[in-house]
């Protein structure tokens, strides 16, 4: 048989793990995100029947399409898009799914357009979409802003920016310049559209191009985009906004909307640094009714908007025939990886182990074997090296390789000792430690915990910022230590104060002696406040005098 | 327009939440598994050129992928399953990769078969499989059983039974018997295989009905077949069967390799109750050259293998044109599924919600969702009833509906208090509790705590052997609690004896009158124990004295 030549179709790609692991990761935070909202996962086929993929789109979208005839000579297609599906579902099962229905689904869509590698534009590539299904309410628009602020946060991003509009502001603008046609005032948005990239000169360059458009209607325009980004603050705005359009019917509805999907969104504690109401923001032509919105990350805003989505009332009806109402959020995972890893924000990874045991000879392997299990049972990813008697320096290679940060090195003599090495591969310290003091010696050497995979791993964090904004608002205990591990300072905390009474309990001079903290969630305040009265008269920490 | 039918192709399905749920939770926990071994993800592209995806395959397989021309008139076809890809991927990043490479790989794959939802066969199912590429070490078959068990007590299986074999046996067997061709081999293996479905007497007919398989020969393969099922232990089996294949090189060789791979499994803390070596296991016929394995559950037979696997030493160099040896275990995920089902040992679920907060009016609204974000922070997956002015009775029939275990009501007298009632639907329960106790309150009231998801919930657990059996091999305090959460008994352990100290704890009278636990993981053993003491001294729990 003549060798095939490996290689991949044009537009598509390979995840090898270096970037798999961090996507991985990072999809698994969203979802729980997601989860934490009470919204459900869904799955639906890639191949379905072409009209129903098709339903909604016009027949520029139905090129893109991968269409072809299956074995029985039907009329199918690879999914384009993950929407036209949920519509689906909602009629097929109507009877069946609850109302408001709110799922989410993630997975590969396809589209045979040109590809672009340098522009990020991929024939296959992942959607990540979460909807409301069913409600008219603007809590369920808000929701979705205070969803968007949760991902951002799960994934570490501090600078995010979520802009959201109405796009019953631009009917009520329509209203007002007296524009009859859609098709002209599709172009006047499209001009609105491109302020961020060109400016205000720009934007009117681009509205004077138009036909139909003349200088008054420019000047209403340019009146409307001025407002649209008043500089007083959220509320000032859409007064602002609401006085300039509040004569047209929909203009006043959108501004109402808006203000109150605002203070919803507050309410569900997004913070207003987050939130900006900005008129300018349209997302598409043909789709939203109400709501839209956008994230951009101000430590990476080349990389445009990461998440958006707003209300289209008019889609998820198709199939069912009647209303359905729905507001969404679509992540572009893609996009939001490459500037997570452009702002620094991204743990990369190109093993999932965290320790390589090695194995000295065959005489040694049981032993390494043992060691292996006891870091794995006590949750340590944990790779053995497999060819028995390979060099340890060709064992050492391939853990520097996979960047492996540990590395256990068990000879005779440990053995007999009951004891096992660990280096530590950044720094090449090595450490004699009992078998038994294996797994907790590794996993304090882990450079970030994470208290949403290390389960139960609450000791050890560095006395960071970063780490103690991962502490959970529980309660309990806590303890800080220096660098050889004496304890500096006891303290405990009510149920839900744990994160902050950390971060107040040393004033800057102590805080520079510290180097980890422990901390124990306890259910009971008066339980966390004797255990520390107790501890305290016990280690008589310094810093506690 | 005329309405679209809403349907799905014939042999696909949706996957809805209540399926959904518990399959994605039973993924995460695979995949988990997966990275404890130190195997990295990696995906690869659905569509492929076909000539790439047929590579291996013969002209009867070829029928069964979905192929078609793409817009650029491409011969290609979608993924019919994962190997060939893991191949491609091999050869084509050669350099790149190291060796081992150890990944796992979860996605659809598609077949143009026909259909048949009674026998759970569909066009799209999913694949996940793991194998390790470039190493001929048995170690890495014995990592393969490891991982097997590992992932059956993952998802809650107790009673798996992994039978192994290898594929040399029967090489073996064949020079035993003198048989020149390799196609009247493989129809005696076909009979082989069929053991545990048709019984010695059902192997002895087909044999029988074979052509150019005399009765010395079939004397032979039922002797073999005596010695495959030899109830004697395992290292007695394979004993039995070196003496009996001894004088055939291969057959010495596989015996030889089949005691290594069980001294190994063993050493890497497989029970011995779980391992089989079960010489008539066959596993397809053109694919593996050395062990092979299958998993069955004794409480749940009639699924067959849930996971499966072996050596295939000549499939994945296809394209690198050199020797890439392989191991690997493919877990059949809807099988799995349906037999964990079956065995009521799936924790089912149609909400990703466990809390619904209710809004009794517009003006308790802003108290509602504040109710709702305390819960989120605490990491209580959290739905907020999205329309306001909907009736309490409707709100509860939603929460029902869902299945949602526990609701939340404020109106303005509990909101005047700073106060909530939470309700446990499954009983009609109604607590009035502080908004600051609220978290707590929920969090305790779930029903099965998940040591892999709820980071820092170890608090409230049920008494009960399964939960105790999820306490992490640590070290620290636990407290024991009757109905009323008086503390009945605390005690501590050294690292490593936590589950174990829980479980010796009390005798057989007491432990009837403990309901929960809470276990607290300290590092240092002098803590805890002095912090056993205090707890003691201070509470004076009836079953210390």
């Amino acid at each position: 048989m003549p060798r095939i030549e490996p290689r991949l179709l044009k537009g598509f790609r390979d995840y090898l793990p270096e970037v798999m692991i961090p996507r991985t990761r990072m999809l698994r935070k969203i979802a729980a995100v997601f989860e934490r909202f009470g919204f459900e996962p869904l799955d639906t086929p890639a191949i379905e029947y072409a009209d129903i993929l098709m339903g909604k789109l016009g027949p520029e979208a139905e090129k893109l399409f991968y269409r072809f005839r299956d074995s029985g000579d039907r009329d199918v297609a690879l999914r384009y898009e993950l929407t036209v599906s949920l519509a689906r579902v909602v009629a097929q099962y109507s009877t069946d799914l609850p109302r408001p229905f709110k799922r989410y689904q993630m997975g590969p869509v396809w589209r045979a357009e040109a590809p672009s590698m340098e522009r990020g534009r991929f024939r296959e590539f992942w959607q990540c979409d979460v909807d409301i299904v069913g409600s008219h309410s603007l809590l369920a628009d808000a929701e979705c802003l205070a969803v968007d602020h949760a991902v951002m946060q799960a994934v570490g991003v501090k600078t995010h920016l979520i802009r959201f509009n109405n796009r019953k502001l631009f009917r009520g603008l329509q209203e007002k310049l007296g524009i009859n046609q859609d098709a002209q005032m599709a172009a006047i948005m499209r001009a609105v559209d491109k302020f961020d990239k060109v400016g205000r000169e720009g934007v009117e360059k681009e509205l004077a191009a138009l036909e139909g458009v003349d200088a008054a209607a420019r000047q209403t325009v340019l009146a409307f985009l001025d407002l649209a980004k008043f500089e007083g603050g959220n509320d000032a705005r859409i007064g602002k906004l609401s006085e300039f359009l509040g004569s047209a019917a929909s203009g006043h509805l959108g501004c109402s909307e808006l203000r109150e999907v605002l203070v919803e969104a507050r309410r569900m504690g997004v913070p207003e640094k987050h939130l900006l109401v900005d008129a300018t923001i349209v997302r598409g032509l043909d789709y939203y009714t109400g709501t839209v919105f956008e994230t951009t990350l101000s430590d990476a805003p080349s990389f445009g908007s990461v998440m958006s989505g707003g209300r289209y009332d008019g889609l998820v009806g198709l199939f069912a025939g009647k209303d359905e109402p729905a507001v969404g959020i679509s992540v572009g995972i893609d996009r939001l990886l490459a500037a997570l890893e452009s702002a620094s924000l991204l743990m990369k990874s190109k093993a999932s182990a965290s320790v390589l045991v090695t194995v000295f000879d065959e005489t040694c392997l049981e032993y390494a074997l043992k060691s292996a299990t006891e870091l794995r049972r006590a949750g340590v990813n944990t790779e053995v090296y497999l060819e028995v008697g390979a060099k340890l320096k060709k064992q050492l290679a391939y853990a520097e390789r996979k960047a492996i940060p540990l590395v256990v090195i068990a000879g005779p003599e440990e053995i007999d000792a009951g004891e096992t090495q660990l280096r530590v591969m950044g720094t090449g310290e090595q450490l004699r430690l009992k078998l038994t003091e294996l797994p907790q010696a590794a996993m304090s050497r882990f450079v970030e915990p994470d208290p949403n995979t290390a389960a139960g791993r609450t000791w050890d964090w560095a006395f960071k910022p970063e780490m103690i904004e991962r502490v959970p608002e529980v309660g309990g205990l806590f303890l800080l230590r220096d660098e050889t591990r004496v304890v500096k300072f006891a303290g405990w905390a009510k149920y839900g104060d744990l994160r902050n009474a950390i971060r107040r309990s040393l004033g800057p001079a102590q805080a520079t002696k510290v180097k980890t903290f422990d901390w124990y969630e306890i259910r009971e305040d008066e339980l966390s406040e004797a255990l520390c009265e107790f501890v305290v008269a016990r280690l008589k920490p310094e810093f506690n005098a």
